[in-house]
């Protein structure tokens, strides 16, 4: 087929304007995956517990409460909180052997309590305003935050199918969150820089340096 | 110095009683080290499981009862429980993610519960004839038999520093219980090679062999 030269003029034009659409749809999409305030949000307490999913769905499930969805956190609340009492128990028996039954149980029940523990960190983490809830359900209510943040570490022990990767974030985690309250800080990225140095600052807590 | 050809004779006669002396004294000192029935217990009970401790001192803690001995299983058996808790929930979430919290609740009361799975599993092994007590405790009592049991997976995670591992070897001894209970089996070997069998068998129960 002959093109006539005004044609030939009008492909490039095509060819510019096809390919602008795609690329619109592209960023569509892209505003599309990431334009929610949700998926947001999981991106950033990722980066705040220095732990990035395979499976997103996991942290998603972890950050639905069971008043929003029926897929949501309970089930990895449970397996959260058995990771959070291993950990915690393997890092003291690992540092004294002789530490006492009754020095073990207090040290598990302290950190696994729901009000002055396990919902203090999940505030540290800002977790009240990520999990969703049905308008009904009051996400600051302590069983709710400790919920999801439990639900954390049940799904990265899901995620890469080991109890001890989610320990290790948990310890690291838990460790920034005591650092946080010392120096009560609000700023995110400082909250991402204080688990960095709580990482160290876990092994020195649970872990075979020397304090 | 000149030797005399009586005394080349003498040489290799010594070299031949030195060497035979060492070989004795060697072979005493590994009839000390393994002719206590209690070290021959903790042997056999490595093969049982499948798992050698790299600290045997760990599993002679294990199998010590707070009757016997101040240095006993009584920390490594809380630790225990929490590692056997947690493997049998992720192994539950990670063959089906929407697992309800009462299902995940009832089946890991199940393994844990005392009597009917704890104890049983820990006779399976043989335990009560190995778990050291003092003369007036009976070592038979489910509370002395599950403890024990427990503690041996507490001290596999304290020996390799990983959840994960002890769990993997309850996973595999739990199984190897439930058909000991269906083959109603006495013989040592057997129960050994039944493990074998079971650590595949605990692949389809808990893991991803679809059966």
């Amino acid at each position: 087929m002959k093109l006539r030269p005004f044609t030939l003029y009008l492909l490039p034009v095509l060819v510019i304007a096809i390919s602008s659409s795609f690329q619109v749809r592209a960023a569509n999409d892209q505003r599309f995956k990431t334009s929610s305030p949700f998926a947001t949000a999981l991106q950033t307490l990722q980066k705040q517990i220095g732990y990035t999913f395979k499976s997103i769905g996991l942290l998603r499930r972890a950050m639905t409460h069971s008043s929003f969805s029926e897929e949501s956190n309970r089930a990895l609340s449970i397996l959260g909180g058995y990771v959070i009492d291993t950990s915690v128990s393997l890092r003291l028996l690992n540092k004294d052997i002789d530490i006492s039954p009754k020095d073990l149980n207090r040290r598990v029940s302290e950190t696994s309590n729901v009000e002055i523990s396990c919902a203090v960190d999940g505030m540290h983490l800002g977790l009240q305003k990520v999990v969703r809830v049905s308008p009904k359900t009051n996400s600051t209510v302590p069983a709710v935050v400790c919920g999801a943040f439990r639900a954390i570490f049940g799904a990265i022990a899901v995620d890469t199918g080991k109890c001890d990767d989610a320990g290790d974030v948990f310890l690291r985690v838990h460790s920034a969150g005591a650092l946080v309250v010392l120096l009560d800080v609000d700023d995110e990225n400082l909250v991402i820089m204080l688990t960095l140095h709580a990482f160290f600052k876990s092994l020195m807590v649970y872990g075979s340096i020397e304090t």
